[in-house]
């Protein structure tokens, strides 16, 4: 356990190539000003030691470390379970890669460590943070605020306490919620329910207020809170069928929702679509089309909306980034949504 | 896009506590000499300006960052699509949580932003990483050598180039091959074919070496490579089919792997394990228990192999973190495997 850690120097690589360490460090650094043979001596030599460049000092120059941290604002446990997540780390993951920076993704046990991870931010080990999934009641942007990084958010914020304007890519959830609900009223259903995401974040907030644009009388009975994951679909399903049994149509705030309220509604004898219609939201593959039967959705592009906080996150670290294709900036980019028709409506 | 990003100063705390800017700093590095009533209004500056101690200047004095870095030799889309790494995660967390030590999964499109990973590495961002799921020609562990930070692996090492030797857990991979071997031949069985994993890693090699131990005599034609996934299995299994139309009994490399080969059995025409009888490696839940029919298996404990080599690891980083009941230290830890019963032999 206590063999020594050995690591080639600045010094040897100077010694083996038989130049001065200040040619060495120029090399590494670039290569700006050192003739071209003594670049591939000080090449070879880096390469023959297996030669590693002190990041730590020559970040001390550059003040940057080519690494985003990217913050998910819930426990690992979940991070693993729900797709939703890994589909927003691909596109992140693509858009750091392509500009050869790298993805720390800072996981937690819960809310407890948010501390902890704030103290990691300040810690200058990242250029700059992407965070997503936060709920209204979280430190984090208080604590990301405090590490003073540039962040982008995945999702509006949700918090008015003096926060300057931050930078986020949302998808419109409101949009979103009212086309789904509009699709259900034109198959001429007429008894429509909701089970919502969690209501401390801003996107179940904004999918229930769509719900309710469309359906301002709704008897409130037929909204029910669940939690963005299948138990909790079942369990708001249950719920609802046995407050308003003659419902015949149910909006649910995303599609591992639907799936548990796809399985209470087969338990129970209801036949979808033909006793009631059930929509999702997310179109997310494959738990969308394996649904039984499949599932009719409102569609939102994940990956891209990572793809997007990553690129406006690299564009505001290095204005080199841009590319004549970027719009101007504005403090908040919201993309579409669109309906996806399958069986179950 | 370009709003100042503020960051509350010790100067600042040092104003609104009324004391001096040192006497702010011993008490955010610990109040060592400090009166008590004086922390007390520190404590107090600090939480109303939300001053979060800069780390960077921190780490230099002490030279620990209280981080840990994870690193997975695979592609983030594999790493989120294998419940394996999930679990083997879930004990680096639980472990590295209880310490306060922040977990730092370091992801990656594929191999060639591995000299990346070694530059974060060796950046002073972290105390010390956590790596598995190596290749055997993966570059990996000579940028670890070089990055100098002090390692634990997940698996044995199957290199052989003069690295000092490395500390790893693993499991009883090729005892735990004989055992689900020796379990077919009890059942009578006598043309056993053995579909591997993916054979540049180790733990592949050691259960195909497990599996001759057994069957020495095997015919050559009745072991086919896979790569550890669900399709994999398939096509080896179609091979096999092809090959050898007369096997009775199949040992699959991971529970993965035979739930893909399951799938091609029962698309063939073949009951299990009336026909033939299958046995997998892992007892990954929920899969070894949703095939049809559930598989019986080699269980290991994933969970707990990372989460004994977080610990070896934080050992090595503070001999405080060990306890009375840790053993002595040796360069391998080897865990032990167990033969689960269900219905596919």
């Amino acid at each position: 356990m206590t063999e020594a850690v050995t690591r080639p120097t600045l010094e040897a690589v100077a010694a083996r190539a038989g130049v001065s360490r200040a040619t060495v460090s120029r090399v590494v650094n670039g290569g700006d000003g050192v003739r071209e043979p003594l670049v591939e001596r000080v090449r070879r030599a880096v390469e023959e030691l297996g030669y590693v460049p002190n990041q730590a000092a020559r970040s001390l120059v550059t003040r940057r470390h080519d690494a985003v941290a990217v913050v998910i604002a819930e426990p690992e446990t979940r991070v693993f379970a729900d797709p939703f997540f890994a589909l927003q780390l691909r596109g992140i993951s693509k858009e750091l890669t392509a500009h050869d920076n790298q993805l720390v993704l800072l996981l937690t046990e819960g809310r407890d460590d948010h501390a902890r991870v704030g103290r990691y931010l300040a810690g200058g080990h990242v250029d700059g943070a992407l965070v997503f999934s936060l709920h209204l009641d979280d430190a984090l942007p208080g604590l990301i605020r405090g590490a003073g990084v540039p962040t982008v958010f995945g999702g509006r914020s949700g918090w008015s306490d003096g926060t300057p304007r931050a930078v986020y890519v949302d998808s419109d959830n409101r949009g979103g919620a009212r086309a789904a609900v509009r699709h259900l009223v034109g198959l001429g259903r007429t008894r429509i329910a909701h089970i919502t995401g969690a209501l401390d974040q801003t996107s179940a907030v904004d999918r229930l207020d769509g719900f309710r644009d469309v359906m301002a009388e709704a008897d409130p009975r037929l909204v029910v809170e669940g939690d963005f994951t299948p138990a909790g679909g079942e369990r708001a399903m249950r719920e609802l069928l046995d407050r308003c049994p003659d419902l015949d149509a149910v909006f649910a705030a995303n599609d591992l929702t639907a799936a548990g309220a796809l399985r209470v509604l087969r338990e129970r004898g209801r036949r979808v679509p033909d006793d009631v219609a059930v929509i999702g939201f997310d179109d997310m593959l494959p738990v969308a089309e394996q649904t039984d039967p499949p599932l009719t959705t409102i569609r939102q592009d994940i990956e891209e909306t990572g793809r997007l906080m990553a690129r406006l996150l690299l564009r505001r670290l290095d204005p080199r980034n841009a590319d004549d294709t970027d719009a101007a900036p504005s403090p908040g980019v919201v993309l579409p949504t669109t309906l996806v028709r399958r069986a179950s409506a």
